[in-house]
């Protein structure tokens, strides 16, 4: 048996001192190294450890290596009405989709609706932060990333499609209602995790070298083959999400991001809705919270579980992680410190 | 074993023909009855039996019983740039549905991107009726319904959640790429088309009475309990689409239509893109055959299999039904001659 990796708590604020230092030294303006700094800290006080401070080395190594451009800011090529398309010049992922994100509540704000499409940006990370950004601030927000291809499609051995995370979101009291999936059934961030510890998924995420359907980590990852969500519905669901964020944005697709050495110059989508345009506040309330309380009367198969909705345990995670510090593994701990 | 039942082979347009008739008898006016026999027919010729000729008796008993109104027709109750809210008043869903993708593409004409939320509707039977119709126009489009709770939540054993299909649509060539797909992993359409086969499903659909995972549709069916769509990840995403339908159309939540005794008075959502507005037509219709070019050199698992996209099956099925006639169990025959 393993032993249990070594964990070092860090608290929120010590960290994102730590980001902030690096990325300073990395030639990013005092401005933008707090920003990313702050969304690599919100994600990891969220307990998505995997696109927060576990993410941080490989993002200052695309730094490093030119895949992502500290000072680069987004630029308008097209646009019509409540719809925009921006190249985000390579910027890093983060400041790219905050700023689309900002960009899109306005054309929701102006038009009901609006969709921003961003091409040649870099990976958004924890696409979470989006959701929660546009749902904290009253918006209806649906966005999605492609991503290199990682992922067979169903019946197939080779991987042809990206995981292509999908975030859905609406705003709930003063914060939100969350979803944030990859097309795939488990991320690699939470595969990487459990093989990290030794564990067995609890459904399965994949096939093995052979072909037979797997729920170890590893063998997965080994294989480059993880099943889409729902298999064929999955597979079908992300294959549409890269056509239309390719189209859309006029950027690159699954199919070209991957014949690069590493993933860079992804496209995404951002659609907000504003919902105060839309009949009265306290109705739309009303309707939310009749709805979850119904949820939550679910009867669980285990007793002892209780039936949660999209975002709900976030906030018990992040108040743990502020009361009790950030837990993240020695060995990503040591290698922040080289960086 | 079970011998298989009779099949009665209809061309398409005497079905159609059979359709419109049995509308008039029932009080729709010429166009409205021949638009939904030309949907249900459309479908059947399509594959998707269920949701057409299968269903047909049913449709015609909610208007019967009250539930689907023949002659009436949407009404604007709000609306803001792009954005607007529609009364269905429970006219049939079909010709509702059409409606709204019809307003929604002339919002994205205007303003780029549009939606129109639309409560109080019925069954809009086959999704992705209005993803060909908008994608075949030029947009892209999304849309989705809400329904009656059928499903439970992940690690529940009651049904709280509705399958709340979801359709995305893109124009390819002269016809369209559509993804229609319910948050369930079987259809209820699809399971009752098994089990009357007396088929197994390929992979997990639901759970049994005792709540052990299942391959049987018959039992699956008994227990009302399929499983979403990657487990956990498809009952969040049902669930934010019912928030999304409720909130967007000021209508009825899965929770409040199933306390009627059938389902009726929906929730939909419709939103389309006007991709013209966006770049030039050639460099997307480039980006889009390139990407089905890789999609279809994946390597399937078994070599005499396919890696199809979604809707591409269509095309096939279209021509051979509209060769061959559509295919009709005997049985829906005779109950459809009964009407």
């Amino acid at each position: 048996m393993q032993e249990t990796p070594a964990i070092v708590m860090i608290p929120a604020d010590a960290m994102q001192e730590i980001f902030t230092g690096i990325l300073l030294k990395y030639g990013f303006t005092q401005l933008r190294a707090l920003e990313c700094a702050t969304i690599f800290t919100d994600s990891s006080l969220d307990g998505i450890y995997t696109h927060g401070v576990n993410r941080f080395p490989r993002f200052i190594q695309y730094i490093k290596d030119g895949y992502v451009i500290g000072d680069a800011t987004p630029t308008l090529e097209n646009k019509f009405g409540g719809i925009e398309q921006w190249n985000g010049n390579l910027g890093p992922g983060i400041s790219n989709a905050i700023y689309a994100t900002q960009l899109v509540m306005k054309l929701a704000e102006h038009h009901g609706i609006g969709c921003v499409a961003l091409r040649n940006t870099n990976h958004w990370m924890r696409g979470g932060t989006y959701g929660w950004q546009a749902a904290k601030a009253g918006y209806v927000f649906i966005g999605w990333t492609n991503t290199i291809a990682n992922m067979p499609a169903w019946g197939a051995k080779d991987a042809k499609l990206g995981n292509n995370p999908l975030v859905m979101a609406l705003p709930y009291k003063n914060e939100a209602i969350v979803l944030d999936m990859a097309m795939s059934q488990y991320s690699y961030g939470s595969l990487e995790l459990s093989a990290m510890k030794n564990e067995t998924l609890s459904v399965f995420g994949g096939f093995d070298p052979e072909g037979n359907l797997s729920k170890d980590p590893s063998v997965i990852l080994a294989s480059n083959a993880p099943i889409p969500v729902g298999y064929w519905k999955g597979a079908g669901m992300s294959l549409l999400l890269d056509l239309l964020a390719t189209i859309l944005s006029g950027g690159l697709s699954t199919y070209e991001l991957s014949k690069k050495e590493v993933e860079y110059g992804l496209s995404q989508v951002f659609i907000a809705i504003d919902i105060s345009k839309l009949g009265n506040h306290s109705s739309i309330a009303k309707a939310v919270d009749e709805i979850l309380k119904d949820y939550h009367q679910s009867m669980p198969l285990d007793a002892t579980k209780k039936i949660v909705y999209p975002g709900e345990r976030v906030l018990q995670t992040r108040k743990n992680n502020l009361d009790k510090g950030i837990p993240v593994l020695k060995k990503v701990c040591d290698e922040i410190n080289s960086l």
